[in-house]
């Protein structure tokens, strides 16, 4: 822990707090979370095969008669139901055909107390009543669906013991439960100027830092669910993470590094103070495969089905509607921590300046996005 | 069902989808319902040890590993999570006293899904901060509390079979499904003029529509809830209900009647049309003890353990004080009905009337509201 106390960086260190501050961009507008979350949905349909197959596993081993199912961060869009709803859907096929009849599903759908679950519950007559008919009209018999929001951290407890069949966790596991501490020397000074991400000019201790923060909230994520699952239930996550053990990782850094770059824009004219810039850090990280199972191993109490990294494109061929596309996501991911630390009015200024640059880029150079899959199954 | 058809008519009748409309003053300011929902919390005071008892005895009953408890029609206000807070403290407190260990609670909170949830969200971290604080202070131990929010009519299934210990449902019981039909005539013509609700010059009619749109409402209501609850789980049920058995008993519906006169004010001021007057009818209904009773009889999977009618004084001494707290508690009750069918333009007028009324009738008469509470227990 820092023991820096001059009450100027406290102050610029401790308002952080991710808990009531990080939430994705409420509603349903054209700046909203809903409508820029494009590459998470793209990434969800290429995985939806494992999904599926990890919860027909947990249906096979138990048959329950209520299946219950929870997302972990999910935020306020279309995301939402459409992953239950795929499972939902292939249960309710595999119990006909079996005859073991699972005719009643609970969703429970968490967020942090920040996000937008009105919006997402006032989707909630109208998800039911198309699924029902969707169903119908195929001369099936509809199950009952149940879905209940539940805010909180999944950094801690969020249900009963032994109360859930199968967890999902879409792009949300990368956002850490705080700021890493260590991120100051003994001047209070950052050792991080300049750059709110670990990058490759880094010192050692950023990523340091950001990787002990990794292991004891990945440690209690683990723990928690732990008690919270049935025997044989499973956990899929899908997450950003690095492809290689290197922590600069260019395909999990490109973006932060053009967002630093974009801030110093605003340094060199004045608009913001470089110390501001230099206390800003982002409460993410995207760990290797290698780092999930260690930790995996370490906790005990899951089994590895499987884990594979693999890239998404988000190349449309236009390099400046690319752009446009990635600053509006970003945007709607970061808005809310950026406008709690610089203020509301560099909001605009700033996503300008960084859609300009991601369009430089992406004329010389594609993005391509590192991703993880996880399936894991409680032992024990 | 109305057989009349003409566009118009139509309309102005068919517009009012009460579960996509009706919900409690949204957010914690001054004009919302959290602010405006004093004699409710006075109420459930008076009654807590009614509710306590039966938690209470459920508990003896079966003694769970996870006590589960769903509020129907929770709102938004502190009310919300009171009565839960009391509930599970008594629990818990018999638990460590019998040595029989309940140590974990779910809570489910319910309203419609146009219901303010994130407001209600936005205060779980401080709530459970509080609630543990206040029992370790005590040198106790605290349990696990899970508050999940969970959007739906009660009038259908909102939980899966089987799931639930106890239920309460506190002033939320009085609100129908929808608006009776069969308050229109052969010519769609309003039977009701110039009220919306049941008053001493409606016609049987009026009383009879309101009165089948009960039955059929709380039968649904007692056979979803037979299904979610184990047995020997209990439901209490706080509403406004009537002394007698006569529909158009005074303690019930005077505050309309004074709201009714409010719009025939503005009607001769011609700010509002007669016929969108006399098309205003609200979905509520105060049952009186007996056809409470019937009900339950009727319905087959309850007995019921309690029922009670009582009185509650508004009174503070000062009428006019009075008059605009009662004025800004239904405002806040029927805000989102008035503008839906009004428009929002005449609101802040019509409160204004309606609160001088009110004000001028209290100097002269005491304004008493007439309660009733239910207790049933599940018992086949």
């Amino acid at each position: 822990m820092s023991s820096c106390k001059t009450p100027h960086t406290t102050e610029l260190v401790k308002t952080m707090d991710v808990e009531s501050i990080l939430h994705m961009k409420e509603g349903l507008g054209e700046t909203s979370y809903a409508q820029n979350s494009s590459l998470q949905k793209k990434s969800m349909e290429a995985m939806k095969r494992f999904i599926i197959d990890s919860a027909l596993a947990v249906y096979a081993s138990k048959t329950p008669e209520i299946f219950t199912i929870a997302d972990l961060g999910c935020s306020s869009g279309t995301n939402s139901l459409y992953l239950a709803e795929e499972i939902i859907k292939a249960i309710h096929e595999r119990s006909w055909q079996s005859a073991r009849l699972t005719s009643e599903f609970l969703v429970f759908l968490n967020d942090l107390p920040t996000n937008d679950f009105n919006a997402m519950f006032l989707s909630f007559p109208e998800f039911n009543m198309k699924f029902k008919a969707g169903i119908e009209l195929q001369g099936g018999s509809a199950p009952s669906v149940y879905i209940a929001g539940i805010p909180g951290s999944f950094y801690g407890r969020l249900f009963p013991g032994n109360s859930l069949d199968f967890i999902y966790t879409c792009y949300s596991l990368h956002w850490l439960s705080q700021v890493p501490l260590g991120l100051l020397d003994s001047d209070c000074k950052s050792i991080n100027k300049g750059k709110m991400y670990i990058s490759n000019t880094s010192p050692p201790a950023v990523s340091l830092a950001y990787f002990k923060q990794f292991q004891k909230d990945f440690s209690l994520f683990l723990n928690s669910r732990s008690a919270e699952l049935h025997l044989e239930g499973r956990i899929v996550i899908l997450m950003l993470g690095r492809r290689t053990e290197d922590h600069s990782d260019k395909s999990t850094t490109v973006l932060w590094e053009l967002l630093d770059r974009s801030l110093a824009i605003m340094v060199s004219q004045e608009i913001i103070d470089e110390e501001k810039v230099d206390a800003y850090n982002v409460p993410f990280y995207a760990p290797s495969a290698k780092e999930i199972e260690d930790e995996v191993h370490r906790e005990g109490s899951f089994v590895m089905d499987h884990i594979q990294a693999y890239e998404l494109s988000t190349s449309t061929g236009d390099p400046k509607e690319d752009a446009r596309i990635i600053s509006m996501a970003i945007k709607a991911i970061q808005e809310s921590m950026i406008r709690h630390h610089f203020g509301e009015a560099i909001i605009d200024t700033l996503f300008q300046i960084y859609s300009g640059l991601l369009s430089e880029f992406m004329v010389k150079e594609e993005i391509k996005s590192s991703h993880l899959l996880v399936v894991l199954r409680k032992s024990c």
